[in-house]
C-alpha cells in the first residue's frame, strides 16, 4: 500500500487514507513515505486511521506544534472491544457476546483479529508517532483481550465455538471488578515519559470516575493529558468506528485538501 | 473590529481572532465580512471564539460540509459558570463563589457580564450560524445565571455584596435538585428543528447521565447529536478558557494558515 502511497506523491497526487498500516509500519519505511509526500509538497491526511471521524489526529498534531507537552494519552480505540465490554458488564457470556458482535458486522471475518487486541496497538503507535516517540509496533506492551493461547484456532466458527471455555473465568472477574465499583475497558495508554517512551494496550479496570467508565455501546474516546490540560484532560468522545462515520471522516480530509488547494492563486 | 478585518482582507491579509463580536453581529453585516474574506481569498479562522482549544469549529464545519444532519447542539460554554456551578453544588453560598471566581481572574471585571449569559449567548449564535441558521443574537432565549432584576449594580463591589441576598434562594434550589440526583450546569442549546430554529441559553438541572454532569471546575463541554451520531452525541470536553489554553488555540489556527501558505508554489 505504501507504495502506491509513494508513487502518487511522487506523480504530484494528495493522499487521504483510512489505513493504519503504512503509518504503523518499521519506523524507517514510515519516514521515507512521509519525506516523498513533503519532498513533492504533497498533503497526506488520515485523521480517520483513529477513531474514524472523531478529531483525534489533528487535535493532537495542534497540542504537539504549539508546545504543548504530553503527558499521557489514553483511549478506547476500539468499537468493538467497547461493545463486548458493555455487554459483559450487562451479563451477557463472552462467546454470546463476541457471537451478537459477529453477527452485527462489527467484528473483522475472524474475530480474533479484534480480541488479538493488534488493531489497536497500530493505533496506538500511530498517535505515538504524532508525539515524534522512536516506537515500533512490537514495542507495544500488549496484552491481548482474551489470553493469547485462545487465539489460536483458525477457523472462525469453531473459534466462537472455543470462546465458551472462557465464560465463567471472564463473568467471575467481571462481577467481581462490578462489587469494587469499577469497569473492564480495554484501554491504550501512550506515555512519553522521561525513562523511554511506553505504549501499553490491554484489558484494565476503571473506576466510575475515569472518562472510560461513562462509555456506552460502541463509543470510543481519547483523553489527552498535557501541561496545558493538567487538571482535567482534553476529552474526545463518540462512535468511532462504522462506515458511515469514517467514510464521512475521509470526505473531510479530501474537503480540507480541496479547500487548500482552491484558496492557492 | 470588523473594520479591522475587512481592511485586513482587502490588504491581503488572512485574520485569525478571538474576538466573538464580529461573528455574532446582525447577520448582514457578518456577512459582507465573511465575503470581503472569499472575494479577497483570504481565510478568516476563529476556532478560539468556542472552548477556547477544544475542537469546536472545525469539527462542526466538518460535520456541516460533509452532509450530516445535526440535530442538536448542547454544551456548557463558561468556564466561569461552570466552576460557579461547581462551587454551588459543593456547599458555597453563591455570593462567595463568585467573589472567589473573581479573585482567581476568572470573571470580566464586572462578574455580571459572565452572570448575565450574553457571553454564551454569542457563542451559541456563532454555533447555530455555522449551521447556516438564520439566527440573531436578540433570538437567544436567554435567561441569566441569576436574574436579571439582580443584574443591575453598576459598583462590582456593590453588585458582589448585593449577591448575598440571593445565596439561601440558590442553596436551596441546588440542594433540592441534588436530592433528585441532579445538578445545576448553564446550558446552550442549539436546535435547527423543522419548525425553524431555536437557541436556549439558561441554567438548567441535568440528570448524572447527562454528558454535563461530569464537569468538573471550569471544564467546558460541547456534544453533537446528528444522524450520523444519533445513539450517542460526539463530545468534546475540556478546558474552555484560559489565557494559556486560548493563546495555544489562536497559534494552532496561525500555524494551519502559515501550513497552507507554505504547501503553495
Amino acid at each position: 500500500m505504501e507504495k502506491i502511497y509513494r508513487a502518487a506523491f511522487t506523480h504530484g497526487i494528495n493522499v487521504v487514507s483510512a489505513n493504519k498500516q503504512p503509518l504503523a509500519l518499521p519506523a524507517a519505511e514510515r519516514t521515507a513515505l512521509l519525506h516523498e509526500a513533503r519532498k513533492h509538497f504533497r498533503a497526506y491526511h488520515y485523521e480517520t486511521t483513529v477513531g474514524a471521524a472523531l478529531p483525534v489526529i489533528e487535535t493532537l498534531k495542534n497540542l504537539v506544534r504549539t508546545g504543548d507537552h504530553v503527558i499521557t494519552i489514553e483511549g478506547c480505540f476500539s468499537g468493538t472491544l467497547g461493545f463486548l465490554c458493555d455487554r459483559l458488564v450487562h451479563g451477557e457470556p463472552l462467546s454470546a457476546a463476541v457471537r451478537q458482535a459477529k453477527d452485527l458486522g462489527y467484528t473483522e471475518p475472524h474475530p480474533r483479529d479484534d480480541l488479538s487486541g493488534l488493531d489497536v496497538a497500530r493505533k496506538a503507535i500511530i498517535l505515538a508517532r504524532e508525539l515524534g516517540l522512536q516506537v515500533e509496533l512490537k514495542d507495544v506492551v500488549l496484552e491481548p483481550f482474551v489470553p493469547a493461547e485462545n487465539l489460536r484456532e483458525d477457523d472462525p466458527e469453531k473459534f466462537l465455538q472455543s470462546l465458551a471455555k472462557l465464560d465463567a473465568a471472564v463473568a467471575a472477574r467481571v462481577a467481581a471488578s462490578k462489587a469494587q465499583g469499577k469497569l473492564p475497558r480495554y484501554l491504550a495508554r501512550i506515555t512519553p515519559g522521561a525513562a523511554g517512551p511506553k505504549v501499553t494496550v490491554g484489558p484494565v479496570e476503571v473506576e466510575a470516575s475515569h472518562p472510560a467508565a461513562a462509555l456506552r455501546g460502541a463509543e470510543a474516546f481519547v483523553a489527552f493529558h498535557t501541561e496545558r490540560y493538567r487538571e482535567y484532560p482534553m476529552v474526545v468522545r463518540g462512535a468511532g468506528a462504522g462506515g458511515e462515520v469514517t467514510a464521512a471522516g475521509v470526505l473531510a480530509d479530501i474537503l480540507r485538501l480541496a479547500q487548500n488547494i482552491r484558496g492557492r492563486r
